[in-house]
């Protein structure tokens, strides 16, 4: 059972099914493509996403030693190596399928205009053929008609009694010339009908069927480079598809290794000054005359604020850390210069 | 180690990172957001590419019963239902991290500000009771230098050689007052002193500490919960993966049970019409008078595309397996009508 044998006298369904087979590959390339410019699209917007969200420039360079501020950014570089993979899986969809699926369809196409051609070629020869029959069987047709007239001619002149003998010798003559001429036709038309004969066998049973047979043949070619179509599109998926679940391992990982302890005590170590609470206010006895003790400690604290303004500041608004080695340094030196710390101490934490 | 002891003077750094990592958990939930929505954008395209090439209307139903043409329908049924788990992805990030994160934010903000303001608090305290050690001190100063004053004037009435006994007596009680006041106040000053050390060392052993202490707290729940919606954000993901991993063994199934042979032979099915090709023309041999019979058999080929004209076309318009089984019934009313198909066949493939 094949589509030669079976399907000889459906020509037009043949015709239109391969024509609808052809049309759905093409729509399934379509639809790849434009399923592989979807995930290009979201590739990019994942991608931009990211980009957004990206550290950049130094100012917020200081944070970064905590582990759930870099986290943010593992997140960000593991979401964009994931847009990668459905780039990857894009570009593989258009290439493998696409491209593939489309480079057979050319061929198809010209294949299958090929064979309706060779149909089309083999039905005009039968025509012509058939046509050629007709002629012959017309003209031996009218040939035998001519020369029954010439033969009901010659009865008659050879039963007029009033003809000559000369003029029946021409009648039997004029007829037996019709009768050959009559026969030749016969002949011709008998021979006509066998080439037309031989040539309608050989349409019905070797050129048609040979033809739909290879048809058949390109139909199921077809329907197996679109079956492995939808394999490849789901496998190029199934492809990516572990590698964007290493990307998400990696996020999981990073969740996971975050240590809040670790984050605020990096922060005492960053910013420990070092310094003890002010030690309590002494009393200041005038009863005894301590008067100029007093003016002496109020001058070393003028003292203390210039320096505090000539160095500390201007470093504290170029560098936290260099700041602190300053504020830890000129703390010492201010110890030094008087035991009182709570002037010190106050101005470090409500200066200008 | 701990805020509360070792950044008891690091209040701008504690709230400037405080800020911050609130800022953080803000920004992730800001960047999730997004993320849900470009999930949401990509399931839509998904879901509205998958309407565009479902098939719609009887028009083009006549050709689904072939595998290839259904498993095309399957790929899409599969593709809409991965867009269906991507919308639950973006539904899953939106309700479990967007949600939860931003109502913990919330909290959390306005955790820090009550801390930040019993800070602010405690300093006013220990600045006004500074301000009354202050006032305190000078007024005893004051009233001392007074008491001295009124001594040396008790001093120089008492060695003054006009002064009566009653100059005396009245700059000696003056003197005593003003000592007795002086040393009330010496009395306040000291009391106000003890005061004033007792709730500076409040402030800076307990109730700074304590502040810092929960700050630090606040800021390991804060970072507990941006870790967790890292790990949130990547397990909502990974749990949508094994239901996109099914649709996809779907698709592949569907393209590997694509039978080519039989989607052919089905065709074969439909459209056979179990007709045998045309008998080979039969010789008419005018020779022995058979003009009539032709023109009989020309009668009955009119008579028979009569029929097809009446009953063939309309119901090839309207179905075509009908017409198939219609066809096959004129077929053999026409071979029983005459035992010449060609003309038959030739008028059912070429027909109007």
């Amino acid at each position: 059972m094949d589509w030669g044998s079976d399907l000889w006298d459906q020509h037009d369904v043949i015709e239109r099914h391969t024509q609808s087979g052809l049309d759905l590959l093409e729509r399934y390339v379509k639809f790849v493509k434009e399923r592989a410019e979807i995930e290009q699209n979201y590739a990019k917007q994942l991608r931009n996403l990211c980009k957004k969200y990206s550290r950049r420039g130094v100012k917020e360079d200081q944070d970064t030693k905590m582990t759930n501020q870099q986290a943010f950014q593992d997140v960000l570089n593991q979401l964009n190596d994931s847009a990668a993979q459905r780039e990857h899986l894009s570009e593989s969809m258009t290439l493998n399928i696409c491209v593939e699926l489309s480079r057979n369809l050319l061929e198809l196409r010209q294949e299958r205009k090929n064979h309706l051609c060779d149909v089309k070629k083999a039905q005009q020869n039968l025509e012509s053929s058939f046509k050629q029959l007709e002629t012959s069987k017309k003209r031996f047709e009218k040939e035998w008609r001519e020369a029954e007239k010439a033969n009901q001619q010659t009865e008659r002149v050879q039963q007029d009694a009033n003809a000559t003998k000369a003029d029946v010798d021409k009648a039997k003559q004029h007829a037996h010339i019709r009768v050959h001429l009559a026969d030749e036709c016969k002949n011709d038309y008998a021979s006509q009908l066998q080439k037309h004969n031989k040539e309608q066998n050989n349409f019905y049973h070797s050129e048609i069927p040979s033809v739909y047979k290879k048809l058949q043949e390109m139909e199921e070619r077809r329907i197996r480079l679109l079956a492995d179509g939808y394999v490849h599109f789901s496998e190029t998926e199934k492809n990516v598809l572990p590698n964007i679940n290493k990307c998400l391992d990696a996020i999981s990982s990073t969740g996971r290794n975050i240590n809040e302890k670790q984050d605020t005590m990096a922060l005492v170590e960053q910013y420990k000054s070092g310094a003890v609470p002010p030690a309590e206010v002494e009393f200041e006895d005038y009863s005894v005359g301590s008067i100029t003790c007093k003016q002496k400690t109020v001058s070393k604290y003028h003292s203390f604020l210039h320096i505090r303004n000539k160095y500390i500041i201007p470093f504290r608004k170029y560098n936290l850390h260099l700041n602190f080695a300053m504020k830890t340094y000129l703390t010492v030196i201010y110890m030094s210069m008087t035991g009182r710390t709570y002037l010190m101490v106050y101005a470090l934490n409500n200066g200008p």
